[in-house]
């Protein structure tokens, strides 16, 4: 009897680090009042009535009991199109779009559609930690693009035009940024997207918090009006954040129709399509719940102002960035890790964060606040608690 | 401008193929009565009506709306786990169990967690297409066990030993068989999985049918029996097939607790978890639904009797094999290919069948009929249009 071997490609990945920091939450023993949870973005609000009614009616449905298109139900696809060329002022049609169980399959399909393994893809560095190990277990080389404090995680060009050495196939960028809540302007993506044309690389931009952006921000960019975008861009978006539904997994892809045609091939062995009950109810969600999703942009755009106000001269602790989601936040302990930092955080504090060396070794110095997933009430909590603190 | 580049491991997939037959099915004219469809195993029944409104409650709940844990409900893993039990005369625990998104998904994190790429799985010859893809588009190699006609399509332990060449890491079987039907033994199996374990290579065996054995034919095998099968064993299963959700996305793999272990780290990465809600209906479809689903069974059973009563002496027509839910039938048409003689019984004679080729190029000479797809009255309809049909 001999036991057969695992591939170390995964096991050497690090275990999923969500879980690892919930269970430092379990041992907080309350003293500071219930434990503020600023780890995995969940938004801190129900999804509204009718999106619930809509999923219902959807799952109870014997019409979407059987399988569907892999692509995505063609009604989600022509309304999420819909969607798109409104927010983005450009022609995008339902044959654009591939609908995805949730971002993070979104990313695995574009990473396998354009690398295969032994070939490098760029990420920013501080990265989204799932970007990163998806790479890692398909066997493709991970490349990086450094952001720091004093450009304000935001990629220059320059950096990237350095680190697009021969044998990259795409550079994968999150808008607004994941960890750091970096909002990438309009000028700095049209810049870089020039560069990855220029060198026949991919932009795969990971869009998932766009929705959280200030209003009135305007589009937030104009890559889908440039001629020929088909050939250089693969965007990703996510349903979870903006409809609070990630328990039902829902996820989407805009690329040209070369590229959907090939993701579908990946979808077929990945699942062969997405759920489909949740695809019926968010194609009638997203026309008729803009409201709604705008009244929570406001919210959260309330959430971060407190934050703000919050962080003002905290002994020691510097809100480095803060953006659409997230907060990237110095701690004031230089000799301590941040994983350190994070575990007496919320043992001690009962404040939930991830370390920053989740995001790239080079970040121990930083912790990542979800901070859209408290209220303003909530977040002006952390300010006694994080004075008190020490470690 | 340069345009970017796709991965070739992907653009040289074959599209999916069921579109594609589903595609021949509307060039057909309805000259013999409505299109007959045994392409996609989707069983020709709807779920039960309990099991929709279980759907519906769940999917409108707002406890389930959230991140759910990546191995899967608890409560699912845990019913799972005693039906495991009690069908395999065995002890498995929740802790065994990982919730996928389908048996396709289910396939590609078996195949992940044992191989990177470069390396070989095996599979049988005829194969289930998107194991084959899976494997191709991850850069894993795919060797192959023969298996034919003379046989019943069961490997023989010689197939499978001199196809265990050194490098091999997995061998991936299905039983019942997709696409002949053939049911494999439990001694079979269990002198496969002795070969298996001497050469410290995986045995991924994909049960998606077993809920449609014959009733009375006793364990599906013993595996589970023996002493340290976690070393060697992952087995598969869909949700959808029994319990007629496939639009909800939803199998399971049963394995060691380790490779439950690393399969969270890659289902983090496709998509975090299973979607949510269909994992609490079945949770509690699982037991409820026992009678139902053996009433099913019994119907499936007819069904198969009424395709080999259909059969007998059907001009040069020969079914070669019959099991659960699939049969793999020999067309007399010897000059053509199976592609042509399934887009010519589409479209001419309203039968849909999937080209033996699809299953591997040697097959040219079969058809897979999915025959549990249409009740017997349909079945016996094939006998005439089968007769009077030339290519």
């Amino acid at each position: 009897m001999t036991a057969a071997l695992l591939n170390p490609l995964v096991t050497r990945l690090s275990p999923p680090p969500i879980p690892a920091v919930q269970a430092w939450g379990r041992s907080y023993a309350g003293g500071h009042g219930p434990l503020i949870d600023l780890s995995q973005a969940v938004p801190g609000y129900p999804p509204h009535p009718d999106m619930l009614r809509w999923l219902g009616e959807a799952a109870s449905s014997v019409a979407y009991a059987n399988y569907g298109p892999i692509e995505g139900e063609i009604i989600l696809r022509d309304a999420y199109a819909t969607h798109m060329s409104e927010l983005y002022g450009a022609g995008i049609g339902g044959q654009n779009v591939h609908i995805t169980s949730g971002c993070n399959q979104a990313f695995i399909c574009a990473a396998m559609v354009v690398a295969a393994a032994g070939e490098t893809v760029l990420v920013s560095d501080p990265f989204y930690f799932n970007h990163e190990t998806t790479l890692s277990m398909l066997g493709i080389k991970t490349g990086f693009v450094p952001c720091n404090a004093e450009n304000g995680f935001v990629p220059t060009v320059q950096a990237v035009e350095k680190a697009l050495v021969p044998g990259v196939r795409a550079l994968a960028l999150v808008t607004p940024n994941n960890p750091t809540g970096a909002v990438y302007s309009p000028e700095r993506l049209k810049a870089i997207f020039e560069v990855c044309r220029k060198r026949g690389v991919w932009l795969i931009l990971d869009e998932t918090y766009r929705d959280f952006l200030t209003d009135g921000s305007g589009e937030p960019h104009d890559l889908f009006s440039e001629v020929g975008w088909e050939d250089n861009l693969i965007q990703l978006y996510s349903f979870s954040k903006s409809f609070c539904i990630p328990g039902h997994r829902l996820g989407a892809v805009t690329a040209g129709e070369a590229v959907v045609t090939e993701i579908a091939k990946i979808m077929d062995n990945l699942q062969i399509c997405a759920p489909r009950a949740p695809q019926i109810a968010v194609a009638r969600a997203l026309p008729a719940l803009s409201d709604w999703r705008s009244a929570n942009r406001l919210e959260i755009e309330t959430r971060a102002n407190a934050l703000r106000e919050t962080m003002i001269g905290l002994g020691g602790w510097k809100l480095e960035a803060v953006g659409a989601y997230f907060a990237f936040v110095r701690h004031p302990f230089e000799n301590k890790t941040s994983v350190e930092v994070a575990e007496q955080l919320a043992k001690q504090a009962g404040i939930l964060a991830i370390p920053g060396e989740y995001f790239g070794a080079g970040h121990t110095q930083f912790l990542r606040f979800a901070f859209a997933n408290a209220n303003a009430t909530t977040i002006r909590q952390l300010r006694d608690r994080m004075i008190d603190f020490s470690c």
